[in-house]
This record gives C-alpha cells, structure tokens and sequence, in this order.
C-alpha cells in the first residue's frame, strides 16, 4: 500500500475519469456473444422476445454534481431520474424499470428524502418505470444517489455512438447552453441580477430538472437514417468527441449554427460577446438533450417528421467527414480553438 | 425544506432502514406481471429463453462498511463484489455479468484502486461475470462503491424469502460469527493478543475476504425440498426475521445447534462465557454464508447429498412453525432472550 519509489505518490485527481475506466475496462473477462460492454450510455445484452436489454447507470454526489443549499430535493429526485432516463433514450430504447441505492447522512431531515421521493417518483410514473430495488444505508457526509436502469429496443433499432458515416450530418434535438448557464447564475447570483425572473427561471429550471428526451430516442431510434446516438450530458464539444473516436471519423461542429434559446441569449447579454456565448453553449454540460448523426441524403425529411412530431427542430449543427477521430470547430468557416471543456470528473 | 411544526426535526438517523425503503417502495408504480421488486435479495423480472433475470445492487461505504486503515484495497475489492455474489446465490441463480459505480476521493493513491481492481477482477474470473459498465466521479470525502449484479435462474429454481414452509428445517451452509469475530479483533486488538496468529488470521480472512456460496446456491436452487433462500449478510436473528416475515411463519432456532468454527471458538475463550460466544454467532453479520429452509422429510437426503458434493454440512439450527411472524430462540429447550442485533444502517 506504500509507494516507495522515488516518485511523487500518484493519486486519483492526477487521473481523468477515461484514464480509470480504462484501467477497469481491460482487466475483465472477454464478453459473450451479444453483448456489449464499458462504451457507450449504455451497456447491451440480450432480452426477453429477441429484443436487446440495456443497461446504465448514474452516480449523484452531493458538492461534486449538486450543491444541498442550491437545489430543492424535489428537483434532485427528478435529476437523478432523469439523466439515467436520457442514457436509454440516447440509445434508442424505452426504460423498463429502475433500482434506486442511497448513502444517506444521519443528519438529512426526513422532510428532504421525502421531498427526493416525490420528485423521483413523479418522474417515475410519468415513464411508467418502477422501482424494483437498491440499497440503503448510513453516508458518513455526502448524500449520495447510485441510480441503475433498464430499458429494451429492437435489435434493429438500437443506435450506438460508433455508427456514425462519412458525409452525416450531426444533429440536436434542443437549444445548447442553458443548464450551463443556469449554473453560471448559481456561482454567481450578483452578477445575474440584471437578468428578468423569468429568463433566470427557465435557465435554473433546465439545469435542476432537465427533462429527459425519451419519446424523442425511442422515435429517432426507429428511423434507419439515424447512425449513431449519444446524450448531452458532457456537453457538445465532449460528447461530438466521444461519437468521432467511437465512430472513427472527424466531426466538424459550426459554431454559427448552435441553436440557443431566448433566455440564453439574453443572458448572454450580461458580461459575453456573443462568440464567449457560443463557446459556452458547445462546452457547457447538462443539457440532455440528443447528439445524433442522420444520412446526408434522407436529413431533410427525418428533421421535418421531427418537428412535425414534437414541435421543435431537429438542428443540423455539423457533419461527420473521413479523417482522424477528432473534433474541429469553425465559426464562419474558419478553425477556431475552444478553451473551456466541461469535465465533471475535474471539477473542483 | 424548513419544518414550521413545533416538533423536533426529524432527520434520517431517526428512521431504521426498513422504514426508508417502505417509504419508497410504496409510492412506484403497480409492477407488471411475473416481476417481483423490493423485498428480497433481488428483484426478479423476465428473462432470455423463459428464464428469469436477477438483478441486486449493494452498497459499501468508507467508515459505514469499511474503514481505510484496517481493510486492503484488494479485499475490499474482493468483497464488493462477493456480496452481490451472495445476492444471486440466495435466490438460487447464476450470476451473469456486473457493473460498477465509483465515487473516488481525489487523495486516494492509485496503487489502492488498482489493488481494489485486482481483488474485484479476481472474483469477477472466478465466477467468470463481465463488467459491463458503471459511472466514476469523484468523491468529496469517503470512497463509495455501488455493484449491481444480474443473473439468471429456471423459474422452477428460484428460491424467495416467503417460500418457508411449516415443519420445514432451517439451516446454514457454514460456521457462524467468524467474521463477527474478525470485526471484534479490529476494534480491540490487544484485547485479543492471545490469541494464536493462526485463529486470528482465518477470523480477519472471513471478514475482509467472505466467500459467496455461489455454487451452493445453484445446487440448492436446483433442489425441490429447499423452499426458501437469504443469505447471511445481517445475521443469523436479522436474516431468520426475514424469512419469518415474508413467508408468514415463525421460525425457532436452537441456540446449542449453531455450527461454530474452530477459530471461533478459540476466540470465544478470550473474555465470554460460551453462552455470550452463541449469541454472537447469532446476532453478528456479514458471514455471507446461506440460510435456508428444507421440508423436514428430505432434510436427511439433502444434507447427505450436499455434504457429499461440497465436502461440509448442512447444519440444522432450526424449525418453521404456524404462528406469527418471529423467531424464538431456545436455550436447551428453553427461551432465551438474545439482545445484540446487527444493523448496517444504525452502526456509528
């Protein structure tokens, strides 16, 4: 357990979160037939009725993914269901149940876990996903939420982030940004104070309870013309790279083409140019909204039964070309660097 | 969030963790049929090929589960995953893949997760369960570990806690209180200096490293006379109540019965009467061995056949009665009262 070489004494913050899953990733047993593992949102297994069964999972852990002063519990319990409900809908498929385990502090009034509850619950029965179980027991500090999930698709309608193909074009099923920028306001609420309540709130909401784009993947998961699939949960520029290095391809993202919603515009108008703007909406985590790749040929149709079927657009905000496994941004054509890379892992 | 009432607020440490989950279990949705959730060591849904899938989840927490000082990595990594082996074991399945969720503190030295890692991975070829997938983030304060597990059972093997029958025998596939014993010499080691190095270290063994009777419990899934299956994680009592309530019985448990290991009770030599070393070995957790009832008439074949194939012996300690839902224990015949019951969540 002592480390007694010369070396300074290697711990877990001088490695990234991609750096530990490799380490578990290639020390198991090799994978049946079928089945596939560490990779995507979710993990594939064969189901009930020639039907693939998926499998995800998310930790929520107080001060690192939410803070006790700035959410209400109620929102949390949403939260906590609805980024493990976006993890099959990125996959194509519909949820079936969920197992729920928590490490509570002793000191947490019973009034927030029931709040939690009600918040998990109310989301729980709108995508009729029961919970089928977990595990409880005491936290010495942090409240921590550990939610699995499970959902099924059609073998031929499951899409993985490795089916994207030259000449795709890449697309989102929402405006970029505004959980981020809700976050933005959480650090710094003085700064914000010029913004109307009503911008603030639709930004605060869509960062404590983002709803989670399940009808939208089931339907997208049907359509052939869809490739490859993945959620905005580490926001664009992070997850665009997931798809290109599962997909082996280059991603090029226009930054004039993001689409943003009127609160974050506006809010944008306090303390950023608009380039600052953009940047934010391509690096900024959270949003849980659908990064998708569709056939050059068939995008104009798929995108307008899209917006038939749901009232907003599918936006085009890319495409995938052949080259190395990489994410380019232009703005106006033109290369242009992205500093800031939302990264939960790394956060203080 | 803010409690108005005049009554003190309640808070989490005020609630026992049974009353945590019928808090949540009762406000899901109505489950779809042939799926069992909360209340046994796994929730049971439909599997591949008329099979049903097993799926557990179990959680351990640095200063709840562990402490740091005391445990190696590689142990803690076995045992992660031997309890949810354990899981699957009890309701007579096979375990079929795994996934894990990591909460890390970014001080924890790189050499402890690898060592988690070997001891996990080890187990995990063992039994020849994948990992599929899992979430890693980073932990503000104490390592957490969340495994869920899936397996698979026929229908006709499954074993359920409610299954008890009366006149049935209970019994145990191994020696109780070891590892009660090893958590004993951690916390007052030189209380037990006397004791051999050999006694201490197979006692320290069954704590740290717990074997999960996974071949046991496919054999006995496979065996009609078996009716009902737990496993030993709360202890002996906690564990007998289970299966009391679910299967609506009462269960009485002859103290003088309790199979004890040598190591044991070399340990008990040190400061109890060997009244007080009984009650420990039925009120002390975390032996991990299998507790199960046989209908009385197959018991003899049963125990012949198991003690041939796994080269030990299926100890009677008990019987299945009408009556409420309890367990007596007996004394030479006589009730005796035993006080220490083992919780997880009401630990300090």
């Amino acid at each position: 357990m002592t480390d007694s070489s010369s070396q300074p004494l290697q711990t877990v913050s001088d490695l990234g979160e991609e750096q530990i899953i490799r380490r578990f990733a290639g020390s198991g047993s090799d994978l049946p037939a079928g089945i596939t593992g560490i990779g995507d949102d979710c993990a594939v297994t064969e189901g009930v009725g020639g039907q693939k069964q998926l499998i995800g999972t998310d930790l929520l852990i107080e001060d690192i993914h939410f803070r006790s002063e700035w959410t209400s519990y109620r929102d949390l319990g949403h939260k906590a269901l609805a980024v493990n409900l976006s993890d099959i809908a990125a996959m194509g498929g519909r949820p079936e149940s969920f197992f729920l385990s928590l490490a509570l502090p002793g000191s947490m009034p019973v009034t927030r876990l029931d709040g939690f509850r009600k918040g998990l619950m109310e989301l729980a029965r709108k995508y009729e996903v029961p919970l089928l179980g977990g595990d409880t027991t005491r936290s010495p500090d942090a409240f921590m939420i550990s939610v699995m999930i499970t959902g099924r698709a059609d073998p031929e309608h499951l899409k993985l982030r490795n089916g994207a193909r030259n000449g795709d074009i890449l697309c989102v099923t929402g405006p970029l940004g505004d959980s981020a920028a809700g976050l933005s306001i959480l650090e710094d609420p003085e700064k914000y104070s010029r913004l109307s309540e009503d911008h603030r709130n639709q930004l605060l909401q869509q960062h404590f309870r983002p709803e989670p784009a399940v009808r939208e993947g089931r339907w997208l998961g049907k359509q052939s013309a869809v490739h490859a699939m993945i959620d905005l949960s580490d926001g664009l520029l992070n997850d665009a790279r997931h798809l290109a290095g599962e997909s082996r391809c280059r991603i090029t993202i226009a930054m004039e083409q993001l689409p943003l919603s009127a609160d974050f515009e506006a809010f944008g108008k306090i303390e950023r140019t608009p380039e600052q703007l953009r940047e934010l909406a391509a690096a900024g985590g959270e949003d849980y909204h659908l990064l998708l790749t569709v056939s050059q040929a068939q995008y104009s149709t798929v995108a307008r039964q899209f917006e038939q079927r749901f009232g907003r657009a599918l936006h085009a905000v890319g495409t995938v070309e052949p080259g190395p496994p990489e994410v380019r941004t232009l703005r106006n054509g033109s290369p242009v660097e992205i500093q800031q890379h939302f990264q939960h892992f790394n956060r203080p």
